[in-house]
């Protein structure tokens, strides 16, 4: 049986990726597309500056857009992929949820309130069942389910792994964000060539707070945040694609490297269709991962770490990951993934 | 009176640089060159692959290279500027030492030699008088006087400005480092462009070790190192020029952002030739410093900041300098305008 | 005696860089900028996103912008340098002149109109008596006068060089331009990061059509144009600063690179306060010119050759310019400059 | 049954490039692999610097690398695939030639010899019989047989196709050609990032002699070069892959831009596995093909053809294809699958 999807915001960055996934995704069928007033009415292929390097599929190009509101999309969809400015998503979103529908979405908006899930699956996907108390809360047919931002995503299975086996007390992170993280049209090339850009508004609060909702608990009445400190300062390199990130962990237990290692490599992926194999590859060479040379692997759901070294009372360490597969469309659809999986489509 | 000045190493990328800085420079000039047995015997213009955006100085120009020796160089030079690779360094100065020569240098051998001053004219001019014990320890009319790696130079002002306020205990940083600080053929196109390489060889471990030293206090016996906790992780970026540096520090006695920047903005500069008027330059809007921006501030000798937040128990901040000027040869020219103020030449 | 200057669109790139040229200019004095409706009150400083890497001037930052009408600009001013988007250009620009005032715009609208000079002062100075036609075919007071397209502006001296010397028959051009050219926000980074664009949108034709005109002789009552084919493809690179072409010409007499060198090196510049001391500069290197370190050669005025070869019938060279100096607001000040020594100011 | 392979330089770009096309290949099995002799006893996996984004093959990665000589490769080797600089091609492949071995070479070395093959399968296919006078000439058992540099390759096919329908008598081209046509450290980052160079030393006399080899004809005695004149301009900028070029072309019928796309359209391709379904894609926005978005296509082995434009006389257009894959190593195995359809394996 196949599960009818739409896509809220399909032209943009974000947008594309989720059709480029959800194409020949083996459960989901795309039957929706929304974007602004300007755009609706007409065919995809017309107003979509497609800008992936494989052409819009065939059967998504002929499907007329409409406007981003529960009463122009077909009651017949089953669950709703958003990926829309987070001022628009705050408006939207919870319209589609009253009217029922079951949102998946990457917008920023509502990723910390207490009632929605905020999940990657393979690390907290037990948090998805938060939709019960939001659906109490809020008299919802529908739900609403958030994956954290892209910087977050990056970092937080190593850190949930090493967590698990050393406990994690202090976390300072910096990253070198690629330019697709702002948008098709976020950084200019006159601000980003030869050069770099130390601030990226409102990244580093969510990295701060993200990371401790998604490493906290649930225990069936209430996600308990983890206490870990966090500090993180956000960088936008001229890259295209993948964040890396430098990460500073202070641990309640002692760690060496190998253990760091063995426990990042052990961390469990999960079955859903989107999950890669191995969750957390991890480099031997110092050098490794780069974003060009690693944002692909998995197509673009695996988490690549390297340079693990100990430091007085902790570990340091390098990761990336694909910032608008992992890092966005593909975290969104496997939190429909998940969804489904646990009966709420 | 003008001090005569050599330069070994005078084709490489801080060779040209050295070169753009003692043309007309007040109280240096240049009268000697050296470069590897291949160009010797040539002239400068016919050897020197001239990538700066300004000509060749005529009088330059024409001078005839010679072998990287003390024997290959005129008795009549009074200082010599060193940017060699470090494997030829630290078996070449010394022998231009035991000459007699005055030797300022940029290479990265015998910077953490317990009697070899490694100074920041501004920060710790005061060390150059380890020189009298280097002479007593290894005989040398001559003397070896050290500056710091770039990516060093540009976090020690910032930090050793509020190390003197609110004492510094533990300082992590990560870096964005340009590709000119690897030399003109250091980096090679392919692996940069929309890419970053976590890893630079050593440069790690130079930034932890150089600035303890940096920070340090000598009594005219030695030098004690400061005792803070420094961990580094450093980047290449698809930068030209200009090391960015996201640093936080734990300090001993509370700050605040205000009481930050008045000691930052405060700091003194030096009356050397070549030192900013102000040291440091603290930025209100977070997106500053960048690179391609602010790389040439007074000169490229300035350290910009910005993004000082507060965190528990102490800040964050951005630092910048330009790596070539400030952090490599312009750091070797100031330092021999210390040697000339104290009475060395 | 200053000339009083205002700026029409002072704060998008090239408004920005005409701030650049005229605040230090001897004859010009900035007292007037306008730009949309939306920054009109505000002082320049807090509507400007400067992005130049020397500081807004001190006089112009307090500027209170204005509206971009003639009404809402002091009547005290003498002359108003445009660079205004085309469509806005054609609109207000005649009603500046109707006004009485003296207009020297980059803007493209009206660059082709018969009773318009289009001057490059070094090259076709004399075309700038087109304004006594214009005068009485509009009846306005003021005047109109317009600098080519920074593409054009390029190519333009070398052929004119050519030309005078070997008559040029047939021209074929190959640009690889830079971002700026588009204005700051003209071109995304994820368009142009590792890519190239082969098509800029009505470039080719203005470069087909201007360069006629230019290279065509004025005998007091009309332009009469060029009659050599001009074929243009355009491209996008990488690039911040400067357009590199391929030039290819036929020419009507025989040529021998040492006759062109001879006859580009010796085409005169002007004594205007902004021509470069010698206008082409010529290299014997094949790889140069190049615009990272070329493009500012004598402030960014000065057109660099090189790659002069011959070929059956003709001859081959590259050429290149600062496209936001010697392309634009440096043209337009020129052209400013011009207007005041034929006394129309 | 499986043609068993060598590969001479298999460290560099194109043999990296050819590991990755010959391993997972329906006719051919890498058995042996070259290098320089500092490689040589090492396993490939220790020696390669491995910079393509997917791993290294299993089975290649452990084959022990050998010196590049006949000597030193097993005699059970079907077909050698060369990629050496033209330098060691020169000397080496002879060397191979005469001990027996059939050679498919990339280098540069003896392509416009009269006796040697330079073919591209779907263009003139039928050159490869020229092996019959070489092997006469040389007294070899073996054979040598080229392709053309990658940026002939790029837009031999095209002309081919105009050629055909409409005769081409002057081409003029200019490219903008990606780092990687220079091997992995032959541009350096300092060189290009936000810089472009007119020049790349011997590629303009390649583009203009290989080009009239290709579309000559060959009577079964003789190749007869195509007497169009070529004039080449060769440009170096920032992209990692894919050349992009401009062409003119007059041609000797009138021709219309529908004419002329039916012709590119309809040029056929081969049914060697490599050949893509479509040789030639043409685009009818101005805006590509694009070296980042179309490099791409058919697995790296089809031609993108965009901006076609009547001309005085002729037409202008542009085309692109992937420099190591359809320009390089691709280009070597293609001919070597035309060497096993025509029976000389």
């Amino acid at each position: 049986m196949t599960v009818r999807a739409g896509i809220l915001g399909a032209t943009g960055a974000v947008g594309q990726r989720l059709i480029q996934l959800l194409d020949p995704h083996p459960d989901f069928e795309i039957v929706a597309l929304t974007a602004s007033d300007a755009s609706a009415g007409s065919q995809y292929r017309d107003v979509a500056k497609w800008r992936i390097d494989t052409p819009i599929p065939d059967s998504v190009a002929e499907i007329t857009v409409t406007e981003t509101a529960p009463d122009a999309v077909s009651d017949d969809v089953d669950i709703i992929f958003s990926s829309l400015p987070s001022s628009i998503g705050e408006v939207v979103e919870p319209q589609f949820c009253e009217q029922g529908y079951i949102v998946s979405s990457n917008s920023s908006n509502a990723r910390t309130d207490d009632d929605v899930p905020l999940t990657i699956p393979e690390v907290n996907g037990d948090h998805i069942d938060v939709i019960e108390i939001q659906r109490e809360n809020r008299g919802w047919d529908g739900a609403l389910v958030k994956n954290p931002n892209c910087s977050t995503i990056t970092m937080v299975p190593p850190l949930a792994a090493l967590d698990e086996e050393f406990g994690v007390d202090r976390i300072t992170v910096s990253t070198l964000q690629a330019v697709s993280g702002a948008g098709y049209d976020g950084v200019s090339s006159m601000e980003i060539i030869d050069n770099a850009i130390p601030h990226i508004g409102g990244e580093e609060s969510k990295m701060e707070t993200e990371s401790k909702k998604l490493l906290g608990s649930f225990d069936g009445a209430a996600i308990e945040w983890h206490d870990a400190r966090v500090d993180a300062s956000c960088n936008r390199i001229p890259t295209l694609d993948g964040h890396l990130e430098n990460v500073w962990v202070d641990t309640a237990e002692p760690v060496t490297v190998s253990a760091a290692v063995e426990a990042l490599e052990s961390y469990p992926s999960s079955s859903l269709p989107s999950s890669p194999e191995q969750l957390i590859h991890v480099f031997e060479q110092p050098s490794r991962p780069q974003p060009r040379l690693d944002r692909n692997r998995e197509n673009g759901m695996a988490i690549s770490v390297g340079g693990v070294q100990e430091t007085e009372g902790g570990l340091q360490f390098n990761c990336l990951a694909h910032n608008t597969m992992r890092g966005a469309a593909g975290a969104s659809v496997l939190n429909g993934e998940l969804l489904l999986e646990e009966g709420y489509l």
